[in-house]
This record gives structure tokens, sequence and C-alpha cells, in this order.
């Protein structure tokens, strides 16, 4: 009998690791506000907070509560928004697929969660690109995966490293998927068709589910045109990751949809396993896929929305970029697609031992609150969320760039 | 290089046992559905289907969404909303607790899957007593854990046998957890003070971190007094499970909360575990916050309401339960709380292998879907939910007994 615990002996080893970068340092900005300051928050990519939920799609919630729709839904998503998502693929991508093969999910997070839950066993591999959002590595290392980790190539605008890559797989783990962010959080990169078929083409040489998570697929801008990973994987499972947090600028909803088109074997399999698996959470949110529904549907005025707020975030990630360029310590690829820019610091020129340290002592002396980039693999940079309006951007990097200036080493 | 990948090989191992017992049949239900069948469902415990969600939260959530409240909150939730979670367990329970103690979930399986993450490697245990709800066990094996099973004892009512737990305990597995439900999903039962007590003390020898779901808290009749695990652990970490599911009859808005009081280490190690552990999925859904927290806050409509819905849902059990015990292919306890009638199948008399094919024959041949009582871990018992009118109960429990005489033994 034990009559008391230790803490190590109660808490589950996956639970030691488990933490998002952007939201690491919370704890900090909280104390900040309590004693009155005032913090910038560059860290969350919540679109929401700058761009009003298109007011139609507001009305659809509105009504759906008011018509009483409170109720769970079906475990695998309401059939109105699964067509409507269905509708959306084919209209867009030109995609051919049927409601069963969507499942409604609580975010893009939890189908990251709920694929990595299906295909995972202890000591099983993951495939990434880094920088990765930092959902992904935690969500396998919580079903006791390991990552294999790619390379984007900062020189070559972030684009993927599939050579490098491709020598890092020959060494014979048991490798279950490989994961994109297309367009990339956080570097803004958006992947060139050709580049896209030699993933595909990668996935299938190795047995590997591709997934591709494509939740910012409407937000491209610089003359960026975007791919979807069904209109190049043909042949092969592979598993689409989408939502209405980003294009819908809906986060605080929590709808995400995946999209499991094919009709192989392994597709079946994982279409059938996502279905039990979304029993276990009972549902989404019942009057939020009503509003999502009508938000996909409404085609006129998404398109209206959307491309309103695309010109916009162009506009605020252009000018941000420019700023940041202008710095003596910190250079950005500049982005097509995404709201986010991960500059790289100059280090040699900056008397920081690491990002984590940038990040914590700019938050407390300025007040500004970014992520590091070693959260999403990468030391020596910083990711900022540019959806913020100009003059607070602007604000934003003056201030980064005094900090840097009082932290220099000449 | 693997070219062509089998099933097996592709998905986890945890992914096959993984389904919740009350949906299973779903397929089945679908396709009679459409080709023009209607399905009498008593399988899913779900209030907002029969008792509107009171008007003013569902106004609570419009305003929320009209002024824009659609980004995401906290990860660990809306301040506004663990306020209103601490001072209603204050006022129904003389709880001392924080905002800081209090998480806000996606539904309470989100916090089920959350509790059982932080605290369960690999062959550990966790403890429940059977009947359980149908989401414990396969969140726990989710985890790789292992269930170590007590017997709630239909002869007394279905109160906790905790000396035969105690025996099973004596092997020394490595033991994390005791969850009860109380009150009970399925049985309806509600816990004696007394009973609970024994409970805290038998956590307290083993050193198990006690959770208790509270989900039906506000939901007893027939002369029961509900308890909650606050008013008796003392001096042993706990976690109360709840959420607005039941008690504000809106399962749709999927909110949940997990309170850890205790300020011992094994305490404020989970709540900073289970507030790193939550940024992964970075918030529920945030209007549906404002709409909770209004749900309670406002005492005098939230009182109105819940007793309304009690007192009628009182009257659907009693008469419901008074149908079954007339025939003669099945008995029950008489509830008194939650929404759930688990009556058992006089098995000797009827022609069925087990409560499985009970469950599917019952629902092909008389449209009635119901739960098997082996999906909450008791063989030759069913679950039907006694939510509906009284004509629709006493319509499926004629069905029902149509069904047994056609399939009698004699």
């Amino acid at each position: 009998m034990r009559s008391m615990m230790c803490m190590d002996e109660v808490l589950s080893l996956r639970s030691r690791y488990v933490i998002s970068a952007i939201h690491e340092d919370d704890a900090i900005v909280k104390s900040m506000e309590k004693s009155g300051k005032t913090v910038v928050k560059l860290n969350l990519g919540d679109p929401a907070v700058y761009f009003q939920t298109p007011q139609y799609i507001v009305n659809a919630f509105t009504k759906a509560l008011q018509q009483g729709m409170t109720h769970y839904s079906d475990p695998v998503g309401l059939s109105r928004l699964r067509h409507a998502v269905s509708e959306r693929q084919r209209r867009l991508y030109r995609l051919d697929s049927d409601i069963d093969d969507i499942i409604i999910t609580q975010g893009v997070s939890e189908a990251i969660m709920l694929t990595n839950s299906i295909l995972v066993n202890p000591r099983d591999s993951g495939v990434l690109f880094r920088p990765y959002y930092p959902q992904y590595l935690p969500s396998l290392e919580f079903c006791m995966g390991k990552g294999i980790l790619g390379d984007y190539d900062e020189e070559s605008g972030w684009s993927a490293d599939i050579e490098g890559l491709r020598k890092r797989l020959r060494a014979g783990k048991r490798m279950k998927y490989l994961i994109v962010n297309n367009p990339n959080n956080p570097t803004g990169s958006v992947m060139e068709r050709s580049l896209l078929r030699e993933i595909a083409e990668l996935a299938k040489d190795y047995g590997l589910v591709l997934i591709s998570d494509e939740i910012y697929d409407e937000i491209v801008y610089n003359g960026a045109h975007f791919t979807s990973i069904s209109e190049v994987a043909k042949g092969i499972p592979y598993i689409i990751l989408n939502g209405a947090s980003k294009v819908f600028s809906a986060t605080g909803f929590r709808i995400g949809f995946a999209i499991v088109p094919g009709s192989d074997s392994v597709s079946l399999s994982i279409k059938s396993r996502l279905r039990a698996m979304s029993t276990l959470r009972l549902s989404a949110s019942t009057p939020a896929e009503y509003a999502v529904a009508e938000g996909i549907l409404n085609e006129h005025e998404h398109e209206i929305s959307v491309s309103r707020m695309t010109t916009e975030i162009a506009r605020r990630i252009n000018n941000a970029s420019r700023l940041i360029n202008e710095s003596e310590y910190m250079h950005t690829v500049l982005p097509r697609g995404a709201f986010y820019l991960f500059p790289k610091l100059d280090m040699k020129r900056l008397k920081f031992e690491n990002d984590r340290e940038f990040e914590q002592k700019l938050l407390k002396e300025e007040a500004v609150h970014i992520t590091r980039g070693s959260g999403f693999g990468i030391a020596d940079h910083i990711r900022i969320v540019a959806l913020a309006p100009e003059y607070v951007m602007a604000s934003a990097i003056d201030r980064i760039n005094r900090f840097c200036r009082k932290h220099s080493k000449r």
C-alpha cells in the first residue's frame, strides 16, 4: 500500500513533454496583465481577433441555436456539413468525394490527434518537415511515436528538401505517415505543384500515408497558386485536414474536417477507424456545424469575405516583412500564404543563448509576445503573427529592434 | 521500401478496440432510415432532444456570437466561466476552489481523455466499477493502460462492492486512479455519503487519484440526495468532472469542466499538466463558454429550468420502470438519478446468445435502438434512455415485450 504519492509516480511520461510552444509563456503574460501591463500578442494565429467572422455565418449560427439545434450531432458530423465540405473540395480542387469520406472534428487539432491515434503504435514513426506546426510532434509523441525530420530549406525560400529526407528514410524504421502543412505555418511558403508531386512520390515509395494540413488553403497571395494534395496524390492513401478556423475566421467555433477520399483498402480502414474513434467524444458542436455549412454553401458571401481578408492580410504581411528586412538583426523570406513571418535572428550580433531567451526577455522587457523558432524545430528564429493592423505591427517591430540594439554585441 | 501497405500494418493497435458501444450500431440505423424506416432511438443520453436548452442560455450564446466572441479562448477556458464554475461548486457543495483549479474542456469526454493521458503510462491501471460508462475503459486503453474492475451490486440496488474490490487491489499492479460516476450512468444509482466516504478511504489506502464524474449531479429524484466527492475526500488528491451537457440540457455545446481543488503536490502537478496538455487543442468553443457562464450565474432561471426538467425526467423514469417491471422478461432497479434504465434480461427464457444479439435483432425487427449491457461491462442487461415522452416509452417497451415473446423459449 502506498499512503503517499510522489509526483513522478503519478504523472504519465507523455505528460512531461506535451505543451504547445505557442502557449508556454501564457503564465508570464497573465501575470504581466495582472500588474497592469498591456502585452502585444503576436503569438497566436487567430484571425477572428482582427477580422470579424462574416455576419452571414454568425447569423446562421444564431438561427441554428434559436431553432433548437443544441443536441449532439452524429459523431462523424452533421451530414449537411459533410455534404458542404465535399462540394467545396469538388468546386475548388475537382475532388470527387462522398460524405462518408469526411469526418467533422473539434478543430484541426482534434483531427491531428485522431489521425495519430489510429496510425501510431509505440516506436512507430511519423515523418515531418521542420519548421513544423508545434502540435504535430507532441501529438505523435502522445501516441508514443517518434518523429523523423526532414527540412524546409530557408535558402531556397523554405522549399522542402526531398533528397535530404530520402536519405534519412533509408534507416528502415517503422514509418507510418508523412505530414505536410501547405500553405505553411510558420514559414508562409506555398508548395509548387511539382514539389507536391515529388512528396506524393516519396510517400508512395515508402508506403507512407500522406497527410496534408490545408487549413490556410484560400489564404494565398504574392502570386502563389495553391495545389491541394488531392490534385497530385493518385493511387496512394491520403488524408486532407482542413476546417473553419482560418479561412472562415471562426477559430472559436472549433470545427475541423478530415477528408479521406481513397477507396483503396488502407483508406477504407482509416475511414472506418476514424469513424469508430470519433464515437468516443460524441460529437462536434452542433450549432457551429450548421454555421460552417452555411459558411461554405453561400459561395457568393464567402468569396467576398475571404478575398477581402486575404487582400488585407497580404498588405499587412508585406509591410511587416519590409520592416523586418530593414532591421540589422533579422531577415525573413517573403511569405506567399497564411499569416506568419518566420525571420532568422542574426544571433552572432546578439547576446542571447538561444531563441527561448530572446522570446522571454522580449516579453518581459518590451511586452511583445512572439514564439521561439525552436518551438517549431528550428533554432535562432522567431515566429511573428502578422494579423494585427499596420501601426501595431510597426510599433512591435520597432520594439523588437530597440530590444535587439540593447542586447547587441556591439 | 514498401510499395504496398496492408491494413494491419498501417493501423495502430489501439484503434482496433476503440468504439463506443452506444454508437456501434449507428450504421444499421442509418441504413434502416435510408430505406424509409423510423427508428425509436433510446440509445443516446441526449436531454437536448427532448428538453429545450433554456432560452436564457441560448440568448446568452447568441449575444456572445453577435458581439464577436468567435476567437479562440484561453486553452484552460474563459475566466468568466471558470469563475462561474467555482461559484457553482461553492454554492452547491461549499467547495472552496479557485479559477486556477478549473480547466474547461470540449465536453466531459475530452476531460476523461486528458485525465487519462496525464496519468496513465503503458501497463498502468485505472480502477473502475462495472457497469461503467462506455468511454472510461477505451480512454484508459487508448493510453495503453488496463482496467481493474470492481462491481456495483444489482441485488443491493447497484451499491458499490467495496470489499470485493479491495481484494482485487491487493495484486500490486501500478494503479493510478479510481473513477466513479455518481449519479450513475447506466444504473441510475446515487451514492450514499457513507459509501462515498469508504471509496475515498480506499483511494487513500492505495494512493489512487480519485476521479468523480458528477455530470448528472442536479438530476436526482425519488428521495435521493447527491453528495459531491469534494464533501468527503479530505486530504487526498481528486478530480471532479462535470459540464453543461446534461444539467443545462446543452449536449451540442461541447462544454465540460475538470476541477482539481487540492493544493497537495499531486493535485498541483495534475493541474499543471492538464493546463499544459490543454494547449495542444487550443481552446473550447468560446461563445459556448459565454453561454454556459450565464447558464450557471443566472441562478434563478437555472433553478426553474433544472427542477422542471428533473421533475419530468422522474415521471418518465418511474413510468418506464413500472412498465418494465410488469414485463415477464426483464426487471430493473428503480433509478434515483440521471435518466437511464438498466434492466436485467431473463436470458433463461429468451433464445439469444447474448445481449449483443438482443440489441441487433431488436433494432432490425422492431426498430427500437437500445444499448447492450455488455457495452457497460455487464452481460445480459440493456440500457434504455428514458427521456422520451411517455407514449414513446410505452410503445417502445411494448415492442420490446412483443420481441421477447417472439423469441421466448416457451
